[in-house]
């Protein structure tokens, strides 16, 4: 099961999603040197105050997307592509947020939205396929 | 396995923790608006400050929850229903937690130490689990 | 295969990490206490801020090691023991990263390296045991 191509791709997926997390990351830790912000603090200029809420917004999804993908994936046996498929709309709207936030926070919307509806799809269909697999079982 | 009824239940718990956490952010966007706090800010009107924090709280405890909810129902064999039960105590405890949060931070205690009994039960009995794999193992 | 013990030892190290970050947490509530910092507020003593950027930064790093830990040792096949291994060093980098930012925020550096090389092999090795699966499922 884990060996399938369907559950590799989610693996992937669950990797890429990471990787943009890190780089969320990274680029705090740039803006901390560029403004020079020292730690502990993160408040300071707003390049560097953006920058930190990217993070910190990607960060309290994170801990979401990547249960919701691998429910989704072992659940959703109606399609379960949709899973990776939805990991990878996910990664589009964060990078499209993360681009609009940094350059002005009031633009930050579409990019949210693509996400935020990724995040609910995937909930959506995990649900559906763990009740159908309840009532598959009673 | 994964289909049976005490899986399929702790599926349903991990999705209803993750419907309460995005309860809580939603509770911040609609704080952010009626207060007017513009992104990036995170500080502003107490009501505001309270619901935030709310969030980070739960955010903190959403990536460990989780992982001790399928470690429990993994390796506690003795009784996995164990595992669905803590995280429906541990949704009620965050629960009782914000009410109490959002009229006064100095009134989160009870709520708090549900929501923290049931995390560490899950813990120890994870733990249990896989001491106990390992002694059968050998 | 989640009672071999490779996964056993994985599941300890999960939880090795939970109850470091945990400790970091409890850090956080003693400074508060110590500092009379009332919640909402997460500004305050130097001591605290020290702290609770300590605890956010595992929590920065909790969602990301465990499923990598996991991704790790269900698809590295060629050593799955790389997996619990790295695991132990991210907890010990970020104990040292704890200790050292509690005295001085300036010091945490090499801590912080250590635990981001082991989340970055991690990453890395995970990364060619999904690929290598790919290649020998095409």
């Amino acid at each position: 099961m884990l060996a399938s191509p369907v559950y590799l791709t989610t693996a992937l997926v669950t990797i890429l999603a990471i990787v943009f997390y890190f780089f969320t990351g990274m680029k705090v830790g740039s803006m901390r040197v560029k403004h020079n912000v020292k730690a502990p603090a993160t408040t300071g200029a707003p390049e560097f105050e953006r920058a930190f809420r990217v993070q910190m917004n990607t960060l309290e999804h994170i801990p979401i997307v990547i249960p919701l993908l691998w429910l989704t994936v072992v659940y959703f046996s109606l399609w379960p592509w949709a899973a990776p498929l939805l990991g990878v709309v996910w990664v589009i709207g964060r990078a499209m947020y993360m681009n609009a936030y940094l350059k002005d926070p009031e633009k930050r919307g579409p990019g949210f939205g693509v996400a935020s509806l990724a995040e609910l799809l995937l909930l959506i269909l995990a649900l559906i396929g763990i009740v159908n697999a309840f009532v598959f079982a009673a």
